[in-house]
């Protein structure tokens, strides 16, 4: 399996071309205010400056492993140990451009059967070593890097290998699936027996079932086929404390929910090794369609609406106008973007519509099944209720070709200095314009006290019967102090989520990165219980130390001023 | 608030009048072989001839509780005692009526804050005395009787006066609802606002959204509104840790999910005080409709298909021919029933239709909405391809008027020495017909080998789209060994669930009696996971105790052979 760049998203082979994108650099420079010049990169990214952590090896550890597994499952090398250090948020690939590594995993191992995760979690557990469980590697919390306190060895499970779908009950609609199989490998399966999972997030083509199920991730079709959370009907999870183990049962009362206490662990317990899951059929048809509003609250009223009359689409997707300013300097030569903002259908929108146009919103849609024809005619009706100008399927193509490409997009930018990101939360319909402004204020104003121009645009993409989404997307030009910046702004967003009673994030899970807000959200007590499981199926806590539960460690990064020690 | 009678089930004003139903009493008779004759009783429940434990106090903590409560919401006479002692299952009901109570509360309270609550818990923590918090005492699965190993003063928490709706949020189609309404009270309030849960368990009229909460309770019409877990988006519950309080939003992923932790709890980690839940517009209309089919088999076709397809009714009831049976001897004098079996029906069935009399199925299915009739006319094409003779609306109706009253007959079969009770379970589409064949075959022999004739009838009531639900009720005369034979029946049921991979209760809970299944059910290690929770967040085990996690104690009645002493 191809990994990912050690420097930046994606595949390796995979460059972002921009000049394919005629008026993306203008708009670029004209957002974040760096030099119009495109030979003036920045970035410093360089294998040979970095230097590895000195591996810890723990060698009666090492002599149990290597009866376990044979050595090509064992990986010790520099290259390896690399790219397991960190998964791909901001900080991850800064840091790793920079040089800054300060642990890498010791060694990566990848296991091809439950047993031979029992064995290592057993052995792990007896010699005291770390293990991180590593699916796709696509995470942006801070879930995969090391952040033990006591310098343990640590061991990067990598899960690549266990990637079988290993039953299709077509009948009752479910597929038993190993935890390491990533998106595209997982659906071909799935596709052979007419069927697919539908969950389809941004980090698809390299992230595993077993981190979806870790992270409680979500797709860009969770409003047709729920978030991962919903999805799972049973799984085992190997911890050194046993294997847990639940039964293919579509509901039960059976005590709390032994699948819940699973799913959104982040690797703090054990190792999902398989996952049993509803699947569906394939759709008949799809189709994307475009829509532009003349604001984003007329936008939001429309989808409130939609949800409200049980028609959702299988995604909607509303761009504010920020975001919708940079889909229309996303767009391709000679594409559908670039007719659309041709000179007839700008003064139509203008002047026949009196759409003022920084305030336009793109809507995107998808609609699946046998019925399509007749769902876009309710939809549109809702649409046009609420001011929308009908755009066709050409935008929604152009989404469908580009929608995994966004994060070569940010290693680009990265490239000339500035510094992207995203924070994302979900609350009620009637807290979301509120949390809304209040959040794009924040962090706009945290940008500019840094001294940068502010860039900040938002998306719905995920919607309920109670409530949304809302997606954040910030960049700027860096100061001198990068990482101090980007925590400040970063800060900002997370802020203002706790402040409007939503939550620190939607689908992009905890880590480490997300820690100072967790008491916030789930309440201190509620923490108490997330440790008292970690301590009863890790004591030793060698499972993904540092993540999910605050530690004073963890939280140095944010400015913590306690005392310093490592708990 | 009215509580329940002391001996039985609901309203101490209602008695069941079984010469309404002309043609039950010979039903009876006939399944179950007692004595064809109305006047020998055998209950003898007696009020008088209950003792109850000698009451256990606790000074310490009397002197704090007497700060907290009012005089008279701290009660300790003997009725009160009393009716909290049990839930309503077989074994509470029988035991209770022969004067078997080995261990009532020693106190009764009534908190009327989260204050109070608060107050109780930090109290009952600091000076060791056990509470059982009780919302309408409808459980069955022994989730409420005291279980102290230490025999500690207990104390019974009744949330009734906790009654409130607290906030409908109509634009987001939530609701704030205290813990301790009851669901008549409940739908009441939010009715007022145009809204419904949409939540109907058989125990409507006698129990709390607390205790739906702490149970993961379905409702009639699951297939609509979703179970509990599904409709819980934010909790308060107050653990002798602290308090677990989650934000009001859709979907998140902070970790693992703090609600679901809660949801099921049965009381063995805190008292559940408050919960936001997904409301919904009260239906424009809504109408139960009547099939009859060929028999269980293609019935379940078509449940299946009609699941299949996205076009499920809000409530599908399908019967097996023995509930079939039993259903048309509960009807009412003069009602659609007699008339339905009346001799030109049954001609037409028989030799019109060739229906096999002794195995055909009675499928009763609820629409909700303003598009009833496209529903009722999708349904019913397939309905028909699978045999189904159509009833229209008269046996809804008759469902409709006495759906809460079947618990009234149960109790009156008890007076005739008759034992009768439910297991219910859930499972995958594909296993459904299997371990339906086996559980009836099981329950069958069990009753056989008991020495007594045996009666076992079946419904499907919760559809999901991987699976459904198999509620089992059963009935036999009872030997000279009440208690025993009741165990050996139940066990051959639950065993049953366990050995075809489905789980030891779709919706009625673990208490104790379910104990010796959970293991099976949920594996060593997720109890584990559960006793993690519960010794950090109640480290003293004074949250009702005894009930979830297997102890000797617990299972001695089971059977259970291993060391004797109470852990």
């Amino acid at each position: 399996m191809k990994q990912m760049k050690w420097w930046g998203w994606g595949d390796p082979d995979i460059t972002f071309d921009i000049t394919a994108r005629p008026a993306l650099w203008a708009y670029l420079v004209n957002s974040t205010g760096i030099e119009n010049d495109r030979g003036l990169k920045v970035s410093n990214a360089n294998l040979e400056s970095i230097k590895l952590s000195e591996p810890v090896l723990n060698n009666n550890f090492l002599k149990i492993l290597k009866g376990i597994l044979k050595p090509e499952q064992m990986q010790y090398d520099f290259y390896e140990r690399l790219i397991h250090t960190y998964g791909k948020s901001f900080r991850d690939l800064w840091r790793i451009r920079n040089g800054i590594v300060d642990r890498s995993p010791d060694i990566v191992c990848y296991p091809g059967t439950e047993e031979q995760i029992q064995a290592i979690v057993a052995a792990a557990t007896q010699f005291d070593v770390v293990l991180i469980p590593f699916g796709g590697g696509s995470n942006i919390a801070g879930c995969l890097e090391p952040r033990d306190c006591q310098n343990r060895m640590v061991l990067s499970l990598d899960m690549q290998h266990m990637n079988k779908v290993l039953e299709v009950d077509s009948y009752s609609m479910t597929a038993r699936i190993q935890a390491g199989v990533r998106g595209p490998n997982m659906e071909e399966q799935l596709n052979q027996h007419g069927m697919t999972l539908g969950h389809f997030p941004d980090s698809f083509e390299f992230s595993s079932i077993g981190g979806w199920v870790a992270t409680r991730s979500a797709g860009m079709q969770s409003d047709k086929y729920g978030k991962m959370e919903d999805m799972v009907i049973a799984l085992k999870m190997v911890t050194p404390a046993g294997t847990i183990v639940t039964r293919p049962v579509p509901k039960c009362s059976n005590g709390i929910g032994i699948n819940q206490l699973c799913i959104g662990s982040e690797g703090i317990f054990g190792v999902i090794t398989e996952v049993t899951v509803q699947v569906h059929h394939l759709p008949a048809r799809k189709q994307f369609h475009g829509w532009l509003f003349p604001d984003f609250e007329s936008g939001i009223s429309a989808v409130y609406e939609a949800t409200l009359q049980n028609i959702a689409p299988s995604m909607t997707r509303l761009n504010d106008a920020q975001k919708t300013a940079l889909s229309f300097s996303y767009k391709t030569r000679g594409s559908f973007m670039q007719q659309l903002l041709s000179r007839m259908l700008l003064l139509h929108l203008k002047f026949v519509k009196k759409f003022s146009m920084d305030k336009v919103c793109l809507m995107l849609a998808a609609f699946e099944g046998d019925n399509i024809n007749t769902q876009i005619k309710k939809i549109s009706a809702i649409y046009k209720k609420h001011g929308a100008v009908p755009l066709g399927t050409s935008p929604g193509k152009s989404f469908e070709k580009s929608k995994y490409d966004f994060p070569y997009f940010r290693d680009f930018v990265m490239d000339y200095g500035v510094t992207a990101d995203v924070s994302e939360t979900a609350t009620t319909w009637k807290n979301l314009l509120p949390l809304y402004y209040h959040t794009q204020k924040s962090i706009q104003q945290a940008i500019i006290d840094t001294g940068s121009k502010a860039w900040c645009g938002c998306h719905v993409s995920h919607t309920y019967k109670t409530g949304a989404s809302l997606y954040f997307t910030f960049a700027f030009k860096q100061s001198s102090a990068v990482l101090n910046q980007y925590l400040q702004v970063k800060k900002s967003a997370e802020d203002a989520f706790i402040k409007f009673n939503s939550t620190l994030s939607h689908h992009h899970a905890v880590g480490y990165e997300h820690m100072p807000w967790i008491s916030d959200d789930i309440s201190a007590t509620g923490i108490k219980a997330v440790q008292g499981i970690k301590t009863t199926l890790d004591p030793k806590n060698i499972m993904n130390p540092g993540k999910i539960i605050p530690n004073n460690f963890s939280l140095t990064d944010w400015g913590w001023t306690g005392e310093q020690e490592c708990t």
